[in-house]
């Protein structure tokens, strides 16, 4: 009766799948499993720019953790975690406190705002359901209002998205697809609207490989993205934004400003005194962290080197998952007293953005370059694997996208 | 060559009927027919209320002017009305000016707002396509905002209807239905909704049969609707509103304030110096403005007593058609020389109130009350029949409701 506790914290990625496996791994008599979550759903965040934008409903994109997860096994907490105390081995809930043998943390990311004047009073983030869904109801809310203004009102209907790195592009992709209906839809010419995407990087997509950049940048332009590339955002206002390029300042009208350039791992990591850079925990090969034998950490709140270049890798889903499936089995191990760890080698499959439905660039397979409908089939591939991996076959045909015909 | 010029104002209920029925009425050689109107569609004003709420799509109410009337026959002229001279025999447009011989006008209605505090600033009015879409998107963004805010904010989901007439009771009635919609998008516990439907006379429809008023409360109240009658509407803040009853004020949050509680005639009417009392001329029995034989007004600008009780009949879309058909006449008649003209005499068919989908209450013809199912297929058949008259049976295939089943 004296089984151990483990406690995993945060049903992304990283925590539905340590959950999943877990659950899988561990008779019923060798461990107690508590998954804490502030909803009761699971979210894909690889599509809440979708959301966001209004191209896909948030039903899509969201699963009930009750229908991948087993309740009878694992037992699941709504509430939202306030805090870590590794040295009590505690968690404290907003409503409630958990004590813990493992520790899984899975929190996610946060939208780093740099310091940026009027950002986080004025702009969205694409950061979870409700906010994303709050950005679609704001920009259709500010077309509905143009109409009824008896001012020609510009910032209404100009779109700012911050930032033209992956998520960036990925939104003003959907954007570039939704503004037509949502001009369709409230009356507006489409000249009268502007999406703007500003990025400080001489390029968008920086990193990204040359050609497929120039593919992307084209691709949006002809359906009227404007890029402002170099240009840095200095401040928002309730109704514009103050961009600098080459020492010149220009004042943009905008009320609708999305901030997709930037994350940091979860504050409260930060704020339990792990040492962390942006709420990001150097974790050890074991993905433990550092001084702490029972608290592993993964997802966007870890901070694993690539030994090849000694750069951290870019946080990402692929990368959640496979430090959940490490995590698990080292539990595993741990429980059955075991000291053997296994270590964290990632195993990078490709990367894939998505420029809006039927369209996408991507680099799979170490380098081979992908293009427009092959690469969007290629995303939505990925996305698959991961529905099949998290739920079975049931939960892949629930919520898998299927519809590759589309141009 | 030198045809008599009419030109018509507003493509409302009276605007349309008058050119459709001029159109026919006259040989091409026998007049010049201009309409002018602020959008090249013509709109249902009395599914406004629908749209509001967000229970019918807009382009199920609104339908272009050029799918009903000739533009080989008929100038149409989309433009805003900004002043009449009726002694130079001139209109002022935004962008032009039109000089007539004859002269409709069916500029239709305003709110009213009776001078109570901030209700201009702050709340909405179910008035065209573009404010009633407004208030949908309204509602659905203070929705979708309330999971995004720290603190508790109950003046997101409160919604306050000002007058329980036949508007607010319409309004309320679709609200009642969509509410629970909203929630289950929004995430957000059906309890945590009011709809309040604040009435300054001691009863909701009043004038209304008392045993249907009582019919329409039970069943509104049934579905989450709080009646608060005798209330004085005080004051409307950025999220909130003052009322009044028996000397005690109370203030309710709320950011979602439609006011639904009074109209007036186009104050375009009462600027050009009609005499008018709240932008409604009285008209004589042939509907020419007092002093002007060449003006027609019509619709909810026109003010014609009912002789029987010497009260004005209410604005209506039913009144504002027959008198369509009446000034059409007239002018053929004066264009053909004539000086006999018809009398307006209005021949009422009976009123309907509905209730949200599938529900009504009315009375028709010369008294026999309906109820319920009964009522609402009354009320679509008498939306059908106008869609008949207008644009005969290819506008009511399009446009018609035969959702009769809907329970
Ligand atoms: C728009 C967008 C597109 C992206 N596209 C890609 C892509 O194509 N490919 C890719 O590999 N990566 C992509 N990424 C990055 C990827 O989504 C993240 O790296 C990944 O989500 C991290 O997973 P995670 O498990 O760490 O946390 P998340 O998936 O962020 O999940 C964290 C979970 O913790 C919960 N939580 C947070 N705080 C609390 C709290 N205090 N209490 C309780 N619960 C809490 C949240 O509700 C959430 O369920 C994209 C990111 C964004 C924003
Ligand atoms: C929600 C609601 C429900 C109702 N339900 C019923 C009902 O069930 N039965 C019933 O009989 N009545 C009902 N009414 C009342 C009815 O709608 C009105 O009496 C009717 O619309 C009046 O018709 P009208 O032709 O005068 O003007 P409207 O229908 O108001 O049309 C006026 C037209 O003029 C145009 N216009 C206005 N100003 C300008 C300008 N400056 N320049 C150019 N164009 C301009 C407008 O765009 C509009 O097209 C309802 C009203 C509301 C608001």
């Amino acid at each position: 009766m004296n089984r151990p506790k483990i406690v995993i914290l945060g049903a992304g990625y990283g925590g539905m799948i340590s959950t999943v496996k877990l659950q899988k791994m561990l008779g019923a008599n060798e461990a107690d499993i508590t998954l804490v979550n502030k909803h009761n759903y699971h979210y894909q965040t690889t599509w809440l720019h979708e959301n966001a934008a209004g191209t896909l409903h948030q039903d899509r994109t969201r699963i009930k953790i009750s229908d991948v997860v087993d309740l009878n096994r694992v037992n699941l907490v709504q509430d939202t975690v306030v805090s870590i105390h590794q040295d009590e081995k505690k968690v404290k809930l907003e409503n409630g406190e958990l004590t813990y043998d493992y520790l899984i943390v899975g929190l996610g990311f946060e939208a780093a705002t740099f310091g940026i004047q009027g950002l986080l009073e004025h702009a969205f983030t694409i950061s979870n359901i409700n906010s994303s869904r709050l950005i679609r109801e704001h920009i259709e809310y500010n077309f509905a209002r143009y109409n009824n203004e008896k001012e020609e009102r510009p910032e209404l209907l100009n779109i700012v998205v911050g930032g033209a790195g992956f998520t960036g592009i990925e939104f003003v992709g959907e954007l570039a697809n939704r503004v037509p209906e949502l001009c369709e839809e409230y009356d507006i010419p489409r000249e009268k609207v502007r999406i703007l995407n500003v990025e400080a990087a001489p390029t968008a997509l920086p990193g990204f490989d040359e050609e497929l950049v120039e593919y992307a940048m084209n691709l949006l332009e002809g359906k009227g993205v404007e890029f402002k590339l170099g240009t840095m955002l200095k401040e928002v206002t309730n109704n514009s934004i103050i961009v600098e390029k080459d020492e010149q300042r220009e004042e943009i009208p905008s009320s609708n400003v999305i901030w997709a350039a930037g994350v940091r791992g979860n504050s409260i990591v930060e704020e339990a005194g792990f040492e962390s850079a942006r709420g990001r925990v150097k974790v050890g090969d074991d993905l433990r962290a550092p001084g702490y034998d029972d608290v592993f950490i993964i997802g966007d709140c870890a901070l694993v080197m690539d030994k090849e270049n000694d750069r951290p890798y870019p946080p990402t889903a692929q990368i959640a998952i496979q430090e959940a499936e490490t995590t698990a089995h080292n539990i595993k191990t741990l429980i059955n007293g075991g000291d053997h760890l296994e270590k964290f080698v990632p195993d990078l499959k490709g990367t894939v953005a998505s420029l809006g439905e039927g369209q996408a660039i991507g680099v799979v397979f170490g380098g081979k370059k992908l293009f427009g409908w092959t690469a969007s089939v290629m995303k939505k591939v990925i996305d698959n694997r991961y529905l099949l991996k998290l739920g079975g076959v049931g939960l892949l045909l629930k919520k898998g996208k299927f519809n590759i015909f589309t141009k």
